[in-house]
Formats: C-alpha cells, sequence, structure tokens
C-alpha cells in the first residue's frame, strides 16, 4: 500500500463523512446551536414565572410522557435507517448526496427558531437571508444582482411553475396595456423584436404576444409612472389574464381583433422533468400545449430544432410563452447549448419577429456554474478549469453554455441538489426583477407608492406564490455558501470533484470486460450521472436487452433495507420520439431491427442504467480504485449470472434462449 | 403568593418551555439522535477505506474550514436572535406557536437523514409515516381512512391549491366522459344531484358540470374498468382539461353544445386567506371568478348567503368549481357553519339540480377537531367537551360545525400551525381517494393495471404538485401524533387549553378600563385569536379610529429586536364589502357617520388588533394574573399615551385635536 498524498483542500471538512468521521464537529456545533437557543429564552423575560415550574416535570404524567417520546424516538431511528444511505459510496442511485455540515447545522438552528419567510415580521433576519442567497446565486450565473430578483421555494417544480407563471403573466402583459390604454385613450410606444419602436395601438394580437421581456416591463414601469392613476389600475387589471381568466380573456380577444388566440405553447427538450407537464395542465396552458424540441445525440435541446421549430410554430402564428432549456438533466446531466439557444432566439427576433421567455431549468446543474469563478471573482475560461480539473472538461462549449445562463430571462436552482443542502431548498431567479411585480398578490398599481424596494424585498409573501415558507431552509442555504463559498474554491471544487469521480467510472465501465455482454455508455455526461446499458451478446430485440437491464437494475437497487446490494443505481427510459437524436447512435450498433422496434415505441423506449456520482470523495485515487473497480465488477457479476444461469427471468419473449450466445 | 396546584397533565412535557424549562430533555435526546445517525454510517460497510483519512482532518486547511464554520454559525445564531420570540408568553402577535418537543426531535432526525418523500424509492421509511399521518387526521376529521387519502405539503397554500385542481379536474370529468362516451359509442348512466340516474348522453352542459364526485369518480371507474381499452384511454385524456388546456377545452364545448360555457367560479368567505386569489389566479380560473359569499356576524360564511349565490348562479348557469369554508380564519379563528353549509348543498342538489365541491380550508383549525374526541376513540358531545374546558366553549353549534368535515369532500390542515410542529408541513385531506387520479401525472389509464393499492400510495409523487417533499416533515408530524394523541388526552387538551387562555384574555379586554378610550371586542372568538379595536372617546372619523389603532399597534409589535415591547400583537382590517356582516354591529356602536365611511371603503377598511394565543400556558390561573393583566395594563398606557400627549401622530385629519374629549 503506497502512501496517500493528504488532500490539501477543505473538502474533508465539508461532510460528516462516510463514516461520520466529523461526528465530533457535528455534535459539538449541534449542541452549542441548542444552547445558545435555549440560552435566548432563558434570557427572554427572566422575571417572569416559569411556564414549566419544577414541580410540574416530576409528576408521573411528565415522567410518563417523556418515556413515550424515548420511545417513539427510538421507533423513528429505526425506521429511518430503513431508508437509502445516500451518505454511501456505494450509493449511486438517485439525486441523493450528502449535505453539509454547515447546511445541517444552519438548519437545524432556523428549525429550532422557525421564521416563517412570507413577510420580515415573522422571519426578521431570515428574509434578510434569503435575500443574500438571492443575490449570491444571481451572481454566480451572471445577473446583475440588483437588478435581479430570487426567492426560496420548496424545491424545483414550485420554482418551474412560478417562472412559468411569471413568463406568461409578462407575455400577456403588453395585450392588457394595450385594451387599456385604448379604454383610457392613452397613447404608448412600445418596442417590437427587431429593436424598431411602434405605437402599442397599432399592433395585432400576434405581434402583442411578441414583445421581448424587457421593453414588455418598461410598459409597465411607464404606465405605473404615468398619471392616469387608479382608473388605469383598474383598467389593467380588468384585462390581465390573471384577473379574467382563460375564458373571459380569450372572448375578450376575439371581440377585440375577430379571430380566437391560438393557444400559447412551451417548448421544452426530451430531457425536460416530468414536473413540466403538471406545470402546464395545472396552470390551464394543457399539456398539448407542451412542445418537445428535439435533443441532440448528447441529450442536448437541438439548436437546429428549436429554430424549426420557432419557425413552424410563428407560421401558425401560435406565441411561445417560454422556451425551457435544461442545465443538468435529472437522467443524464446534459448540459443545453444555452449560448447558441440563446442565439436562436436573437435569430428569431432579427427575422421572424417572435420572441419568448427563456429558461433555463438548471435545477440540477446550476450550482456548477460555481466552477467558472476564480475566488478573486474572475471568470476562468475553460482551459483554466482543465487545468484544475485534470481530466478532458469541461470543454470549450460547456463553458459558453454556462456563461448563457446571464441571458435568460429566469433560471430554477435546487440548493437541495448539487448545494447538498437539505431538503426543501428550491431557488428562482428572474433577470428583470419588475417581472415580479406582475404577479404579485396585491396588484402593484392599487399599492400605495411609497415602499422603498428594500421594504418591499422583505414582504416576500407577496411574490411567492407559496405562503409560509421555512426559514430554516435560508439559514441552511446562506450558511453553506458562507463555509463553500460559490467559486473554485468552494463549490467548484467539490461539483469538479464529483464530475473527475463520474468521468472516471464512464473510462472504466467503456473499459470494463463483462462478456458475453457489453456495455454501451451514452456519451461522457456533461455533468456527474453516467448513463449506460448492457447488450446480452447476440440477442437482437429491444425487449430482450431492456430485460437484462431490468434484471440488473433490480439486482443493483433496494429491495430490503436489511439486504442492501454492494452498489445502488438507478434506470431510467430514453422514449420514442423524443428521444430520437440522442439513441440513433446507440441503435446503430444494435442493428436495424432493435432501431425499429424503438422507433415503433416498442418495449415502453430503451432501459438505460445510470450512476448519480454526488461523492465527492470518489475522484481520490485510492478510493476509486476501491469503488469504481467494486462497481463494475458488481455489475459484471450481476450480468453474467443473468446470461448464464437465470435466462428465464430474462424475457417472456417466445424462443428467447435458444438464441444466447 | 398561594400555592399552585400541579398540572396532572403530560402538557408540561410537551414543549422545550418559555423559558427552556425541558432542555435536558432536547439536548439530550438531539444527542441521541445524532449518536445515532453517526452509528449507521460508522456500521455501513466497516470496511470501505474512510472518505476523510485522520491525516486529512490534521491540515491547516480543515482547521480553518471548521473555524469559518464555527464563526458563520455564531452569526448566524445571533442573527436568528434577532426573529420574533415566538415561545414568549409575551408574544401574541401572528400564527407562530411554541413547538413541541417531539416536532422538534422527529425533523431534527429526519432532516439528518434527508429522505425525499416523491417516492418510497428514495424515502422508503419517510413515505409509510406520511401515510400513516393522513390516516390519523383523516380519521380524526370523520373521514373513512380506508377510502380517502392524503399527503404532506409544504403548507396551507399548496394544499389549498391541490385541493382546487383535483376540484376542477373533478368538475369536468364527466364532460370529458360524454366526449369519449360519445367518440366511441359507449353508453353510459350517471346520477343527477337529485339522485335519478339517466344516460351520460342525454345531458347538456351545464348538467355535465353538476355531477357530484362520488358518481363522478364512479363514472371514471367503470371507463376504467370497461373493455374500450387505449382508445377510451386516449380519447379521455385528450378531452380532459388538463391535455386541452382551458382555450381549446372551451372551443370544442362551443362546437359540441352550440354556445360557450360561462367561465365556472370558487366560492369562498371574506375570511378568507389571500392565497384564494394567487391560486385562482394561477390556474388560469381568474380572480374575476372568485366570488365572496356573505359572512354573518360571527365572520363565519353566513349560510343563507350561499344559498343566495348558488340559486343565482344556477340561475345564470354558472358552474361551480367550489366552495371554500374556513374552519378557524387566519384572522379571527372563524369556524364557517360547515353543518349549515352541508345543508345549502343538499338543498341545492334537490331544489336547483346543482352541486358543488365542498372544500373545507381548516389549515388553521383542523386540529381543534381533536377536542371531539375522547381517549377511547368515541366522539364526545359539546356538554361533555365543556365539562372539561370549564368556560362556555364550545358550543353546540361549533361542534356540529367540527362534525360536518367529514361531510366535505377534501379538506387542508396545516400541522405547522395547531399540530405545533415545525415548518414546513402542510395535509390536504380528500374524502374520495379516487379522485387523485384525475391529478396523476402519468394519467391513469395508461398505468398499467397491475400496481397494487399499496404500491400506488408509495409513488406519492405521481399525486403531489410539489416534486420533492421533505421526508424530515413525515417524521415530525408522526412523532408528535405518537406523543400527542389526537384526542382529548393530546392534541385535543393543548388547544383547549390555547381557547381558555385567548377566552381569558377576551374577558378581561371587555372589562377593561382604558379610558378615556374603550375597547370594542369582536364576539367571543370560536378558537383562540382574539380581534378587537380601542375607540378614542369622542372622536367620530373611521381614519381618526383607525389611526389610534395603528399606532398602538406600532408600540406593541416589533421594531427593533433589540428593545421588545413588553406585549406583541398584530392587525387586520375588515374591509368593506367583504365584511359587512361582522362590521355593521360593530359599527352601531360607533354612529352613523363612521358607518358610512365604512361603507364607502374610505380609510381602507376597519382597523382590528389581534392577539393569537397560541401559548397553551396563559389558562393556568397564576400566569393568567401576571400575563392577560399586563396586557391589558400595556394596551391601556399605550393608549393613553397616544391621548394624551401624542395627538399629533394620531390624525392627519384637520382639526382634529380640537374633538378629543
Amino acid at each position: 500500500m503506497t502512501a496517500r498524498a493528504v488532500t490539501r483542500s477543505p473538502l474533508p471538512a465539508w461532510f460528516l463523512g462516510p463514516h461520520a468521521e466529523n461526528r465530533d464537529v457535528l455534535e459539538r456545533l449541534a449542541l452549542n446551536v441548542i444552547r445558545d437557543y435555549s440560552g435566548w429564552r432563558m434570557d427572554s423575560h427572566p422575571g417572569d414565572p416559569p411556564g414549566i415550574p419544577s414541580e410540574d416535570r416530576s409528576t408521573p404524567e411528565y415522567r410518563e410522557c417523556v418515556e413515550r417520546l424515548e420511545a417513539g424516538l427510538d421507533t423513528l431511528m429505526v425506521e429511518l435507517k430503513r431508508g437509502v444511505p445516500a451518505f454511501s459510496q456505494r450509493y449511486k442511485g438517485h439525486m441523493l448526496g450528502e449535505q453539509t455540515l454547515a447546511g445541517q447545522l444552519g438548519y437545524f438552528a432556523g428549525m429550532l427558531h422557525n421564521p416563517n419567510n412570507i413577510s420580515s415580521e415573522v422571519s426578521a433576519s431570515t428574509t434578510k437571508l434569503e435575500m443574500v442567497i438571492a443575490h449570491d446565486l444571481a451572481r454566480m450565473i451572471g445577473y446583475v444582482a440588483d437588478a435581479s430578483w430570487g426567492q426560496l421555494t420548496s424545491g424545483g417544480t414550485i420554482a418551474n411553475f412560478e417562472a412559468l407563471w411569471m413568463a406568461r403573466s409578462t407575455l400577456y402583459f403588453p395585450l392588457a396595456a394595450a385594451f387599456a390604454a385604448n379604454e383610457l385613450g392613452v397613447a404608448l410606444n412600445v418596442e417590437l423584436p427587431d429593436r424598431s419602436h411602434v405605437p402599442l395601438a397599432s399592433l395585432g394580437l400576434f405581434d402583442l404576444l411578441n414583445i421581448r421581456t424587457g421593453p414588455s416591463l418598461d410598459l409597465l414601469q411607464v404606465l405605473r409612472e404615468s398619471s392616469a392613476g387608479p382608473d388605469l389600475s383598474a383598467s389593467l387589471e380588468k384585462h390581465s389574464l390573471a384577473t379574467a381568466g382563460y375564458q373571459a380573456h380569450a372572448e375578450r380577444i376575439e371581440r377585440r381583433f375577430g379571430y380566437r388566440s391560438r393557444p400559447a405553447v412551451v417548448l421544452v427538450p426530451a430531457t425536460a422533468h416530468y414536473s413540466w407537464e403538471k406545470i402546464v395542465r395545472a396552470l390551464g396552458i394543457g399539456a398539448q400545449q407542451l412542445v418537445f424540441v428535439p435533443v441532440d445525440e448528447r441529450c442536448r435541446m437541438d439548436p437546429d430544432g428549436l429554430w424549426e421549430t420557432v419557425r413552424s410554430l410563428s407560421r401558425e402564428r401560435v406565441a411561445i410563452i417560454a422556451c425551457v432549456s435544461v442545465c443538468g438533466s435529472t437522467e443524464e446531466s446534459a448540459v443545453d447549448r444555452l449560448d447558441l439557444l440563446c442565439e436562436v432566439r436573437s435569430r428569431a427576433e432579427r427575422e421572424l419577429g417572435v420572441t419568448f421567455h427563456l429558461h433555463s431549468d438548471a435545477c440540477y446543474g446550476g450550482y456548477a456554474a460555481a466552477v467558472t469563478w476564480d475566488a478573486a471573482g474572475r471568470r476562468k475560461s475553460a482551459q483554466q478549469v482543465r487545468a484544475t480539473s485534470g481530466i478532458n472538461w469541461p470543454s470549450d462549449e460547456w463553458q459558453k453554455s454556462m456563461l448563457a445562463l446571464a441571458r435568460t430571462d429566469s433560471v430554477s436552482i435546487d440548493p437541495h441538489k448539487l448545494g447538498f443542502v437539505p431538503y426543501p431548498a428550491g431557488v428562482l431567479l428572474v433577470r428583470d426583477r419588475r417581472a415580479r411585480d406582475l404577479v404579485a398578490t396585491d396588484p402593484p398599481y392599487l399599492l400605495p407608492g411609497n415602499l422603498s424596494r428594500t421594504r418591499e424585498d422583505l414582504i416576500a409573501g407577496r411574490f411567492s406564490f407559496e405562503g409560509t415558507r421555512p426559514g430554516a431552509a435560508a439559514a441552511s442555504v446562506w450558511l453553506s455558501h458562507r463555509v463553500i463559498p460559490l467559486d473554485e474554491k468552494g463549490y467548484g471544487h467539490l461539483i469538479e470533484r464529483t464530475v473527475i469521480g463520474a468521468h472516471k467510472l464512464y473510462r472504466a465501465l467503456k473499459d470494463a470486460d463483462v462478456s458475453p455482454a457489453v456495455i454501451v455508455t451514452l456519451p461522457e455526461p456533461d455533468l456527474n450521472i453516467v448513463c449506460f446499458f448492457l447488450h446480452p451478446g447476440q440477442m437482437k430485440s429491444l425487449a430482450e436487452i431492456n430485460e437484462l437491464n431490468e434484471v440488473i437494475y433490480r439486482d443493483m437497487s433496494i429491495r430490503e433495507p436489511s439486504d442492501l446490494p454492494a452498489y445502488i443505481i438507478s434506470r431510467t427510459r430514453l422514449r420514442s420520439p423524443m428521444y430520437r437524436g440522442a439513441v440513433r447512435p446507440l441503435l446503430a450498433t444494435l442493428g436495424s431491427a432493435v432501431a425499429e422496434q424503438w422507433h415503433d415505441g416498442e418495449a415502453g423506449g430503451l432501459v438505460v442504467l445510470r450512476a448519480t456520482v454526488m461523492d465527492p470523495f470518489l475522484a481520490r485515487k485510492d478510493l476509486a480504485e476501491v469503488h469504481v473497480t467494486g462497481f463494475v465488477e458488481t455489475l459484471a457479476a450481476a450480468a453474467r449470472a443473468h446470461l448464464a444461469g437465470r435466462r428465464c427471468e430474462l424475457s417472456p419473449v417466445a424462443g428467447f434462449e435458444g438464441r444466447v450466445a
């Protein structure tokens, strides 16, 4: 055994550790938190009589209740240990990772105090921490922090929901402004996507639904600052989609323009999280208005596909509420070429006169933007990052994609994913802070105009769809960001380590001998999720290939908490036709019959195994030797066992056994 | 000082206590949790090499990082103490109370394990605990636990949102079924509100939108069990509002029936939480479809008002998505006469042939249903409850209202309010579990039919709008319910104590001498929120009355954490016209000029001061002597100071000073 080099980074202090190596730190500081919190209570009006006098704490009822609490807690602790060992280096399943010690302690402290970030009146401190977090993350993705705005949500679904709600409100705002201006005889100009300025009253319906976010919000600002006053406010409110609802709104459009507007759509790549379907259903947009843009072989939204989609929608005069790009897809950690998607939008504005809200669903990958910052607050080139990563990552293209986050209209990022803090912590960031006024529950036009900007920020409940939000989440993320900065020394380093580990695993899988089976990998991951499947040698049907991977998945997932497999993975399905671009090159290796089955939608798509590497320690040479090797051996053993002895489990397809090599 | 009787109930063991009297219990058990959790990590593959070897924990980088964590945590603890001392007996502001020790310890244990209750694959234990909680609460409100279903949400807003989403899906389902049946030539019968059975194909649009929840879901079940198969599934999906979206859906209706359907509405009382407005805006229903039903002098929805509203909507052929009743309004803790509202619905079904989804927003008051259960699982009469409360509460009517929760279609209850657990913990309960299938993201008709009911329950993400949900919340509520049962010995006792405290305060305010001012109270609260305002003697304008109460509020609220007032309250505004029924009797005492100003919507409504008594200890005689007296004295002193010396602050109204008595 050779001597291991000591880790010259603070990473060993960031987590409790796979074997609770830092348990002394957690214990000591958690105790500090409890004592500090108890001390606050003891110091508050110490002269008041006790709420729980000592004689009340020596009754049989008291003792029995404490015993009941102890017994219940014991049961709970036993139950919880039947859960997923996400801390383990052997867990490579879903997007469940470690939590930072700072995140755990911050949450615990916040939980005891239990503020509610609905308004600073009940969360004086944690509302301010929430603003700091939003500022941290806005800066990291390249937004101008003072012009943008952000808030915590319970997670990515709500952040995405709020983004789309805001996008829809911004899309329809110029229409409401046109109605109101017409009603009150106010003349206004507005900027078109080609940057020309025209009278609002001169625009047709489709043009009104193709005003860029900035000019749409300029319109709001001009109107708020105009002298038309309460009449205008009332008129704007009356004509908004939020007030009228879809049905009355559509009828009003028809009366004014003489024809019906086509339902507006939302564009997503095949890799979009399934919550986008929930969201368009709930918002009344309708699932059939969710338009899938093709993905390329790297599972990234295809810019040419986007262009074709936009052009075709433009021809049919269908407005686009938003285009959702993905930064770190939940299945493959694919990072869309956001820079190219921005170019498509610019081209659409120039050539077609149409535009759309560009949202990046960076719930998983957003924190990876930290690798692009050095400790002095300067952006690093991809080459500079590669010099520290020591692997062929990130590519120049990847870097451009991350830098393009600055050009989106909104971004969702989950601190409870690659921010490594406890649930629940999602974040919505909006580039133009004025957009939030369009979803405020008190219509902004009805607000007394004398609230300062900071004071407005403190009444977070006005802009949040959720009412109650735990201030503990703000405390948790805030402390984690203080200990682990959003640059190459902090989260950048942490995420880089996970990517290095993932690439080690990826290389090992590419080189592995699992004969008679063969491992087919998807392209090198953009972040840290490795996708692959096993081909069982000569067999040819898609169902049979899937079956092998399903049994391996069953072997390598948790069936009984008392009987954990050596390594734990997850699996996903790449479905036709949305995943065509990504699956086409894979199918090329499998023959035309399988390709045809996939294209025909047979067998529910292609089953793909998935190893999520959120473990930052795997990157270490000595640990990779143990766990990368162990992982591949476990996989090979599972595949061989099934191919050799357990054929009957493999497939319900008749004649199957005869065809095994 | 007389000897105090020892408290013969476990209540002293339920909380940390206003002066952290139970800090030894919290410390000891929190440490147990950490050690148990660390032990799990240590026991997991103990032979694996350490992720954080000891030599990595003695580097300068490591030490510096731990110091940074300590410093950050110190800062956080200082910041958090600038928050609201909700534990204090002197805090009577918003709905922020203590948290149970069980809730705190359960959350902490769950937080360390950090399961995600999206699917049992990542939360094997806490998904089951969530099902137990839902079962506990369903039973408490009188639902048949096996026929109903429930889940955790981040809070009341999301629970209410999901309830309305489900109500809308159920409302429009018979329409989709009629379209699909027509398309495929399937003949079906359906039950009308008057209990007659007719062919689905014979119904007009308005009748299709007036099928009760049960028969609507029977239709779903019949269709799922029919042999029509995938064609039917596809057709149902195509015709659902969720798929089509409002615009295409409305056009389809017009094509089929030859006329447009009027937008469906949502009925709420004036006391409804402001989140209902957010919800109808986001869902595409539209704020103008939110119809306010009058309230009576107790701030409860007026059953006659509901009947008139329903009759008038029925005449105009406007369908009702849901009627939202409130159990424990956030401002006044008013409990609607749900039993009478149920009767209105029955009458509407009989006499008008119309029906609606009845939802109880019991986010605040739901847990009070625990007082209606004895420890043997039998319902108690109101008289029996009064015998233990020792005050004139609850009334027979109150008891009937709580029992009527069993007759609703859905109920939202926040464990983080009167369940006294940390944020975030809301719960949605649905009486007919089949309704959840209509909002499942995989359309149920497309699901392989072989999932068992229990297995389906474990994939909670299908039915939850939120994706990620902290399993810690489930652990917290579960443990709190185990220690404090949902009956007269547990939560019933706890909430009864808060009501007793509130009534003591109410009585004291009614009797208080704050001359020259006069205290005007709202009627005795249904739960534990006491609302009142001060009338400054002879002054007559509404603005002047409001001004006095605003300055008292400012005196008795937190401006600087370092300078807390002796007692802390909050305030609200009763606005015209929604609050007319409640404000009319109050105005009668203030003269016709003020009444006219209120009716005209001047001064933003009537400002009312609000004392929320979530403190269970105030009910004790010795503590009431200190704090009820102290509260009234603080209030009187504030009023007198302002009336005597600080008149100029009181009002911007010209000539004001001259009119002070």
